[in-house]
């Protein structure tokens, strides 16, 4: 498959320097790794992530004021090194210790797992936490067993505001866990995408698409025959709210996002269907944000996340944030 | 081609139905047709633009604080008819004059022709400027008819920023014009795209690009074999300076654009290559902008936009924006 690029081996190492080019005002690299951490400092939490590269904006898009400090970027669909995790984690650090938000990978987990032993002997205080919000990859039983997918953005969003409103590591932790257990996302995929200098990585039909499937192109529940937006957001929908239990009389915020390949008509086409079953559910949209956040490559397809609220999570989202691609001025 | 719809001729009434649901408390809608106008009103010269769908976020996701005031959304790739945007123009409207920023296409200079006929019938002041910043599609003693394209982006925060401050109907076109005589853009198509309900609108080969193709897909300068991104970047850019004449010594604003299906990691590593050649060249890059904000429906792709500033321009970009899709802080 075509792609704008020099060598698939350099994607990621020309990439950051691209992105560094734009936000270098904002953004500064790791020494000597593919890690990025915000130029300025503030004394509190610092919140970092990391993964594999191909779904940007995440992760490192989420790296901005009231989001996240620092990502660490692997290879495409591939786990960044326990070197370049630990660095991120040890650069981002102020004194108040650092918490890790991980994808549900086995590479990740495994990685991030060795880079918090180092950045611990190193002397920095760090907690994790699981991100795995993709309903169709395990049954409701085994939540451990489940992916992480785009619902990262409201976790990253709930934890860079505790941590900017003084919350000590332990408290982040716990926000973070809260909203990672209260946010649950699926996704669709109409077309494969490649990893650069590979063949795309899956098959599918001309009036076929795959229910369930995960961001890298991991087989989902189903392969179906096309069918309506508004068919195929019920199916997503009801999934999810079945995961929940209900969500009735619930403040809820809504993620559609795009995989890459499919427009923004098509998301907003998903996301009139969306509000329809949600309001027909009394289920009360709080916020409701549509765009491509994490991608998978150049796919078509598209995801929903919804993030189930309390009243600490709602003050926590009403603060401000800023990244390069994702703003929310408070209130 | 797959898409996630209900209905191609459904697609634009849903999709704004849709984004409604998400920025309802932002956008409203103009009675009967599909015009979007800021909610809030403020006294000062309105901005409006319009056009064919499939381009989203743009036109209608450059509504907002700072950027356009309204937006008429016509069907895919076609553009609004009078009646939308008259009542757009009326509509969006605070007694101060509107000015409409029309992408150069027949359809659509047409059409807002006799909108703008209508609405001054109907009392509203109103003023245009055409947008052909696309140097690909007319040679240089040809700038009339030249296409417009990605750089939008840039004239809207301009005109947006010039009403902000309170610049008079004539004053605002009169910056939007020069915003608009010193920006150049080029793209180039790797993938065509597809229209809802029609086939993919021009064939291209495995190992081919379009260079200087239209945001339609409208044939390019030329078709070749599959280059490298520096390769790529590098004829795009020279085209633009040599248009241009020179840049050296000049500050520049510079927007890489996607136009779907081309990854972040893709528009990164052109803008690195850019970043390389513009400061071999001694132009200092004022702000550097990537993402997809102009998108030919789901066609992998992208383009480069420049604009040279002077002192008014630059005061003028440095006020604060914020639309859903982009937001400047203000400095």
């Amino acid at each position: 498959m075509k792609k704008i690029i020099n060598d698939p081996l350099s994607v990621v190492d020309e990439s950051v320097e691209g992105l560094l080019y734009a936000y270098g005002d904002f953004y500064e690299k790791v020494p000597e790794v593919n890690g990025i951490i915000l130029k300025e400092k503030k004394k509190k939490v610092s919140i970092i992530s990391g993964g594999g590269s191909g779904h940007e904006p995440m992760l490192s898009g989420l790296v901005g004021e009231g989001m996240l400090t620092g990502a660490a970027m692997g290879s495409v669909f591939a786990s960044p090194d326990p070197n370049t995790i630990s660095k991120t984690i040890i650069s981002a650090d102020q004194g108040e210790g650092v918490l890790c938000l991980v994808w549900n990978y086995a590479g990740d987990t495994m990685n991030f797992m060795v880079a918090q032993d180092l950045a611990m002997a190193a002397g920095t205080a760090v907690e994790q936490v699981i991100i795995n919000d993709d309903v169709a990859s395990a049954p409701r039983n085994d939540k451990d067993g489940r992916r992480g997918v785009a619902g990262m953005l409201f976790v990253a969003k709930i934890a860079g505001a505790a941590a900017d409103l003084g919350y000590s590591l332990q408290e982040v932790k716990e926000i973070a866990q809260r909203a990672n257990d209260n946010l649950r996302s699926i996704g669709v995929a109409l077309t494969p995408c490649s990893i650069p200098g590979n063949p795309p990585n899956f098959n599918i039909g001309d009036n076929e698409f795959e229910y369930g499937m995960g961001i890298h192109g991991e087989a989902g529940v189903k392969r179906e025959k096309m069918k309506t937006a508004d068919n195929i957001v019920e199916e997503m929908l009801a999934d999810i709210i079945n995961d929940f239990g209900s969500l009735e009389n619930k403040e809820v915020l809504v993620l559609v996002n795009g995989m890459a390949a499919t427009t923004s008509l098509e998301l907003n086409i998903m996301n009139r269907k969306l509000n329809h079953i949600l309001k027909e559910k009394n289920v009360q949209v709080y916020d409701n944000v549509i765009g491509s956040f994490c991608t998978s490559l150049e796919m078509a397809g598209a995801s929903i996340s919804i993030m189930m609220l309390d009243e600490e999570l709602k003050k926590l989202y009403n603060q401000p944030a800023y990244t390069p691609c994702y703003y929310h001025r408070g209130k």
